[in-house]
């Protein structure tokens, strides 16, 4: 009756909605203090006061027409300083026209696949991966190609990605600072995927363009720097987000940023602004279009995440977890003791912590912490990760 | 190198953009205040007082958690809310699991079509019918099937509609207040219309869905009320934007609401939520779901719009003009004096009118002018459509 893919895609539904369920029951039957949840990327820390302020004001303005249609690719002025902003960073020569704001970037990645997917072309991602990128490419008629990651660092193997590309090869998706590893790729390995890309596509006289998937791109630990994919990737196309660096998940709002280098990146623009109006996002939210553009060198303050890293992540190495150090972004990604990591959360349940099984990650023997929760919770849930701890045999 | 099907498709691309373009030379040329631009729907008055202060109180607040993450869905209070007020205009049953919170009716079209439509399956539309929605319907495979309106009223035909229906129908989008007619579809009209749906729907053992595409459900003049489509058809999904009453069209807010009458709903309501989470959208802006939940009684002065449309259909009738007089929306539809409109559009831009050919409607014969501009702008327009009419030799 309804769409089938659509039906069969929910009843193999989302691992980590599951877990925020099984989270909202235990909260109710003993107190939200009690229980330690972990599952979703939901960050607490409220937006920084200089992007409150600028909400404020913009509010308080009572400047005409704020709340109203501008060209479907945002507000020229507001592409116009995050182009300058980007090109500081890259060294490159973007304008206003290799900008479109976007509803996040999930919102983003979607614009940026349906404009330049046709069916049955390749998407390559890395393992584990961001659950949804699945969705997004199938979207679109594209399909999903997985390359393992090294099990030590959570690094690319550049072999392994080197061996996966085809002529039917469209992009390659990266995400660093990485949901769910924290990991953030060297600028070293990089370079060397460039080269792997303009070597096959050269092959293939093919064009395989690197989708940057950067939510996390500011929320880096320790003085490391997330290389600009920019300055590295010829056919570089960005999706950025101020959902994690300002806090501001449920507005909406980021960007999508094509290289000045891509062949006819002019019609790829067109044809970004066309995808974002056609699917229906018509354009980024307005208001908050403004907002961002007041604070593109703000952020939330790093240290309250670190600070959680550094709490939860060195007591579990303590208690023998073997965990990969998060660099970036807000996630743990530990092994499970217990092998498959299904009965390891059944586990966890029982000592009211919840976490995601890495089975929807693509990498079923490890789990998902989000630590972007209060300090107290975490601080809280120490006894709760020594008792687990002892209970699957570390 | 993109997407092959997104760049024949900028190829032939809005008509709407195309002319909104040429007002914009038009206007560095000879100053905005001597072009009539009636090209897009872009609300000018700005949001009601009610919906100013709610944002202003909301922002200046400071309550935690504003710009955050929740449920796909959006907030089960404002959803609540919303399931009440529809539920005194339909005598249903709605609750917030029937609604979901979308990026106004663009993005809940979007979200329905895909939680509906399997490849090849036909979505039936009344010309002329709003551009989008053959992008929207072919984003998931679904296939557009026209049926004509009446030339003298613009209303569908139910025969037509009748012989077009077949075992692959899965739903027909109705717009009503309609863009760009302006023609609100009477009850009587829609009860005919839910029979054959249902009968034909029995023959074929099949479910047609009515997607009703509702942002100008509160627009109407006269005291026309606009029939609630939940109240009439069984199998009924609204899509409905905040983007015309409340004149916020910049920041994309609206919802989804699914009739609780449809077999199998619960599916249904969590298919939509997954397709709003998966196509990108995530959830709707989070501070504008909480500034429309305050302001659900609430629309801007529909004076502003009935006086425009009179002084310019009463003016346009003057001229001899053929015109359905709108009861609804903010559009003229006029049928063009010289048959095809592209010539006609060529004369009205040497008289400094940007009007939109009614080509991308699926009706040549006719313009669409949409009256959502400034009073001044129609009163100054009046003298250059009468030179425009003897030209035509009208």
């Amino acid at each position: 009756m309804f769409s089938e893919k659509v039906v069969e895609n929910l009843r193999n539904s989302s691992a980590i909605r599951a877990m925020f369920e099984e989270g909202a029951k235990l909260k109710q039957e003993f107190g939200a203090e009690n229980v330690f949840d972990f599952s979703l990327g939901n960050p607490d820390p409220e937006p920084p006061p200089e992007t409150l302020d600028a909400l404020r004001r913009l509010a308080l303005s009572g400047e005409k027409g704020l709340h109203g249609y501008m060209n479907n690719a945002g507000y020229a002025d507001v592409r116009a300083k995050i182009a300058e902003q980007l090109n500081l960073q890259s060294g490159r020569s973007l304008t206003h026209n290799n900008i479109v704001m976007t509803c996040g970037a999930g919102g983003g990645l979607n614009v940026i696949l349906k404009a330049i997917l046709n069916p049955g072309e390749e998407v390559i991602i890395f393992s584990p991966f961001f659950v949804e990128y699945k969705f997004y490419a199938e979207n679109y008629g594209g399909k999903i190609v997985v390359v393992p990651t090294d099990a030590n660092t959570f690094l690319p193997g550049l072999e392994a990605l080197e061996k996966s590309i085809g002529p039917q090869t469209k992009a390659v998706i990266l995400n660093t600072p990485n949901n769910p590893t924290g990991v953030v790729y060297p600028e070293e390995l990089l370079r060397d995927m460039e080269t792997i890309l303009l070597q096959k596509g050269g092959r293939y006289s093919t064009v395989i363009y690197l989708v940057s998937d950067e939510p996390y791109r500011d929320i880096v630990y320790d003085g490391v720097k997330t290389p600009s994919v920019l300055k590295i990737f010829r056919n570089s196309i960005v999706g950025y987000s101020f959902s994690k660096s300002l806090s501001l998940p449920g507005e909406r709002i980021g960007y999508v940023a094509s290289s000045d280098r891509i062949d006819d990146v002019a019609t790829l623009n067109d044809a970004l602004s066309f995808t974002n109006r056609t699917i229906g996002f018509v354009n980024a939210p307005s208001l908050f279009q403004r907002v961002v553009a007041q604070c593109l060198d703000v952020k939330v303050d790093i240290n309250i995440y670190k600070e959680r890293r550094d709490i939860l992540y060195d007591h579990l190495v303590k208690l023998g977890f073997s965990c990969v150090k998060p660099q970036g972004a807000f996630y743990l990604f530990p092994k499970s003791p217990l092998g498959d990591t299904q009965e390891f959360k059944r586990l966890a349940l029982k000592h009211k912590i919840i976490l995601v099984p890495g089975a929807g990650f693509g990498c079923p023997e490890y789990f998902r912490l989000a630590y972007c929760t209060g300090i107290e919770t975490i601080k809280n849930s120490l006894p709760a990760f020594t008792a687990l701890a002892k209970d699957a045999g570390l």
